[in-house]
């Protein structure tokens, strides 16, 4: 039984680029961070340290910053799929280019209802994210969300589970449901509004979070995807991964208080991980 | 020459609390983490493993908790003084009480103009601080901000400078400036109005930051100070620590491009770390 | 075109749980952190929120620290394997069980020659994980390491790639070569000697990496993986994950001095990232 | 009342540099991380944004790197000592020069008792830390460790504490006792034999935390200092901060098992910080 090579990939990643793009009344700044992960025959590189096949990921983190220039002008979609195609072209022993974006936010601030056209605050840990995949079989964009950090006070419950002889945790009809979401779905196309489908997607996502009655995070994480899925055609599947950020109630009783859902401990591990995809038939 | 303790101090720290305030049409929710640190006769606790005038970090805890029940109902500056006050009168072998607050921001949920009840977005990185320390001395209350990431694309330069052997920095009229601010003042009075006062010192600092003609971090740093002293009696002095977060232009030139300030690369380490106080002469 | 639930797990993560094993002189410490991911009938859970099919996660952890007592003895990948079949003989609802362990190295004290019986120090980011998955098809086990922070200062080149319009990366036949590695490897039985099987295959791994004739991360890559195939016939595949942490010369002829591989600047990002997978035929 | 400059100080922080030096049987790595700090007559430059008394931080970063080459060459401290003279000597604007270095650990693999000439595997989140300040009142050389996670299984317990209505607390006389302790001491001299100082202080401190009957944290963190100063006369104070890293008893008898010792939840927060300077008198 002999030995070979298996999948392998490879590439630079946390290209780290911000870009100033000048309009007439403002700037508009963007900051990304960038993956190129690149498939191959790259056989020999493994077995007999051939490289003339591998084009450097120094190579690869040049063109990232040479093609902003003139190619990231509006979505990282966009971009993304700029730089899917320009890697496959250009590199015939490449079979699958993937790249990564993560959009860092920032927001314009504002002063007594005015934007101010330069300056700008971090919107904070919520990115936007989107993968472009490029091989023999066409190309395929993935959107999404991480470090969605969301959260509500009430219309939230946990009833009528197994129990067993380990069983501790108390039924609860009103809880704290926080999470702090990632959220990634599948476009069926390449050529749609893809700003805008972010933008309507992500509010979907927040007020059906926000609307729901909800009986278990399972039970918020389907309707959240099947809100997207009902709403947004251009969308095929969505994968929610929801920790559940638990917000547990301190026992105030043992000092002779009551603790109506008032004062609760906020913990970071352990917690429960619920995950799932969502799709149509 | 004998050996003897000098300073010590003790307490628990990360107190991770979360409370929800019922209003009649909406939830205030609340996430706090609160450090206790003690100071006092503690002595024999170290030389001999005397523990009977220490309060266990884990009663620092508990109490807390139990007080948050009653006292943690506006700013955490109040929970703060209430908190020094509790330990301090209640334990005379202490003989300063420092509590540190740390506030995570949450804001409601915005649906076509509406706000939600009682659903929240996390307001990301940026924490509203403030530490209370009680001793014979009376009580000192400051404030301030963590995690401040602000950023301007033009009206910053940095020219002028010292140029030795070693220098390779260019001379520019026109560059990006970011920072993640930490800032924090002190009040001269512990019966003030708060947030208010938080609300409008962040304000002022932002549209400093904004306007400024800046000529070099140190520069802003001064401007931004001096606004908050000028506009705030309630403010005795204010310190500001602002790493500089580069941006650095990408050398397209090297690829037959020019790069008018377009394309950077955004880099966390080494950087530039500029602090400075503004104070009442 | 209807929507349904597709792939959907959930379970208890970050269950963080050491223990003290009293042998005759010393004291055996042991830290671990234990994931729980459970598939199988949960489709109304998420449809209709019901929770009749679900054990809580609290349950799950809960189970975790009880049967930590009689059967968290020897190795991770044993107690894993307890877990496994627990979990699965428990809950015919559940498909399949999925145990991640991660476990923190202590190393105990070592003063003069003698080692200390109860007195420990951290071994460090290094970390000993183990994956045991329970299905219908029978039980797998993947043993693996991650942290494995490893540098070599020579005997590593990087020549002979291709050159493009973007090459700005200068070939060198003696360069620092460091990684922070992650790698599993997949057993062919659940009955073996993990623990000298662990030690075995690490010793192998850190051995190739250290005498390898690099040509590239690839190259290596693949040496350490054959090697562990060789030598370890209860190894079937193994997948390594090699991030190059740069450590890139620093121009100091710009000073006037010759920099002979002595002074560099150690980056973190942007990183090139190399995985590959070997397998037998 | 007028508004002027206080305090401050400005620095490139996080030069990260490696160093190979090349032994006639070996190459050793070095790894460290530098902070300029500087402090001087700097007033106009915060009011006016005259910048013709800074030396830019982009050009204390290549001093760094550049003076690396001949006097890097042993330990952190003379490094420090060597680069806070340089910028004092040759900045008559600076009144104090403050030089942080923090060096990461790297081991020479061993095989079968052979150590091997150029590869390394990391040595954990243990830093070797050094301070250097120099102003006109002499120069003051500071030494300390980070990261030094430790744990001893008994030897420690905590008992005959103060009670109140909050106390939640069991008494114990058998309890884990772990902490990531950051110790750093003072030195009287400038021309001391830095390395050998420093592992003997460190097997010092392990040893007394190792052998030492602990009542409390504060108990062992007095020992611990006190050792230190007993033994090394160059050291004229130390100080510890020990946060304590909770390992509590799992509750077992909810389940009708007994826990005598032996299962712990390990967690991160909230914790006791308990921190002590011994000085001589």
């Amino acid at each position: 039984m002999s030995i070979k090579l298996g999948k392998n990939t490879y590439g630079k990643n946390a290209v780290n680029l911000s870009k100033i793009i000048r309009h007439p009344d403002y700037h508009e700044f963007r900051q990304i961070s960038v993956n190129v992960i690149l498939e191959g025959d790259f056989e020999t590189a493994h077995t007999i340290g051939d490289n003339s096949k591998l084009l450097p990921t120094d190579t690869q983190k040049n063109t990232v910053y040479a093609l902003a220039k003139e190619h990231f002008v509006s979505s990282i979609e966009a971009f993304g799929l700029y730089l899917a195609n320009y890697f496959a072209s250009n590199n015939p022993q490449v079979s699958q280019v993937r790249i990564e974006l993560t959009e860092h936010s920032w927001a314009r601030m504002r002063f007594n209802g005015t934007v101010h056209p330069h300056a700008y605050c971090s919107g904070g840990n919520e990115k936007h994210t989107a993968t472009v995949v490029q091989n023999k079989n066409g190309i395929e964009v993935t959107a999404g969300i991480t470090g969605l950090l969301i959260l509500k006070t009430t219309d939230s419950g946990f009833e009528n589970y197994i129990k067993d002889q380990y069983t501790t945790l108390k039924e609860t009809s009103d809880r704290i449901f926080a999470t702090e979401c990632e959220v990634s779905w599948v476009y069926n196309s390449s050529n749609i509004l893809f700003v805008e489908l972010f933008n309507g997607i992500r509010t979907t996502l927040l007020q059906t979070f926000a609307d729901h009655q909800s009986l278990s995070v399972q039970h918020t994480l389907y309707a959240m995807g099947e809100a997207v899925l009902e709403k947004f055609a251009a969308v095929n599947e969505i994968t929610l991964k929801m920790p559940n950020k638990h917000h547990i109630l301190y026992n105030l009783e043992q000092f002779g208080m009551d603790n109506k859902n008032e004062v609760f401990i906020a913990t970071d591990e352990p917690y429960g991980y619920i995950t799932g995809t969502v799709v149509r038939e």
